[in-house]
């Protein structure tokens, strides 16, 4: 049976997970495996309608995440995860708990993303109006062991996506 | 590629649930078909550590195991779940949510079930000793549309098995 494996996206609001994360699942249904998308937004309406954000919350949420990503990897589905996934113990049971599993930290300075600020959650949250939020008025802990580390703000997505490749190749999950 | 189902065994605390269930997904895997076990001791501990026996805790956690539960199914899982499901309103949701689905009500009388008592949870809740018990000091409303309902105080568990294969067959769930 063909082994499943989780490409775990990390990093902050409009650092670029969504869109990296959407084109590795195309890239990998591309080539004949059978991929879910795990992301904030499904997660939260599925697993966790009952959870808010404090960090508390975001573990729970996080754990849930990891609990259904390596049943699936079990079965052969490959995940392509993408979350914030801010504190260092949320990363550390994502390691203990999925078999085969990457790291991926999209990496882009703070300075960047407000600029950016597509969605324009950053002028909110400063402004007060969001509580929690990442960066801002929440921590984001600098990953410490992550398996590769994309500078969005340089790279490409299309760069990107091709140095996850190479990691998971690497890594021997690619058939 | 192979679609998967669900078969979803419900029912009082001693019906057989685990029993008919484990048999049943041992009989799958000797088929060749991908299988995934779903019950209330994985689920509360991967999924919904933070949930206890209220009603709506109950809900919550019957519809995280709905969603996963049709993740893998289309992705080619069979998932054999075995969950008290007491209230009318989860097992709608159930059949709602997931879209190759059979619902089996392992029927045993309340009588037979405290005459048994394998595992002493009746005599303790009788006693007072377990809040939210059901059938004894919490509801199990009687289920409306099961797709079979095995008498499991007449029934071996080798003769339920075959019944509930039948079923799965007539569904054209089975390959």
């Amino acid at each position: 049976m063909q082994q499943g494996f989780t490409v775990w996206f990390l990093g902050m609001s409009g650092a670029g997970k969504t869109t990296v994360a959407t084109m590795m699942a195309e890239h990998l249904k591309a080539r004949g495996l059978k991929v879910e998308r795990l992301d904030g937004d499904v997660v939260r309406q599925g697993l966790s309608r009952d959870l808010g954000f404090s960090a508390r919350d975001r573990q729970i949420n996080i754990e849930r995440v990891a609990f259904v990503a390596q049943l699936l990897n079990r079965n052969g589905v490959c995940v392509v995860a993408s979350f914030i996934t801010p504190y260092r113990r949320m990363r550390r049971f994502c390691r203990e708990s999925i078999v085969r599993y990457a790291e991926v930290y999209l990496r882009c300075p703070l300075d960047v993303l407000i600029r950016r600020d597509v969605k324009g959650l950053y002028r909110r949250a400063l402004a007060g109006e969001l509580t929690h939020f990442t960066g801002i008025s929440d921590p984001f802990e600098d990953p410490e062991s992550p398996d590769l580390v994309v500078d969005t703000a340089r790279d490409t997505p299309r760069e990107s996506l091709e140095r996850v490749l190479e990691l998971l190749a690497g890594k021997g999950f690619l058939p």
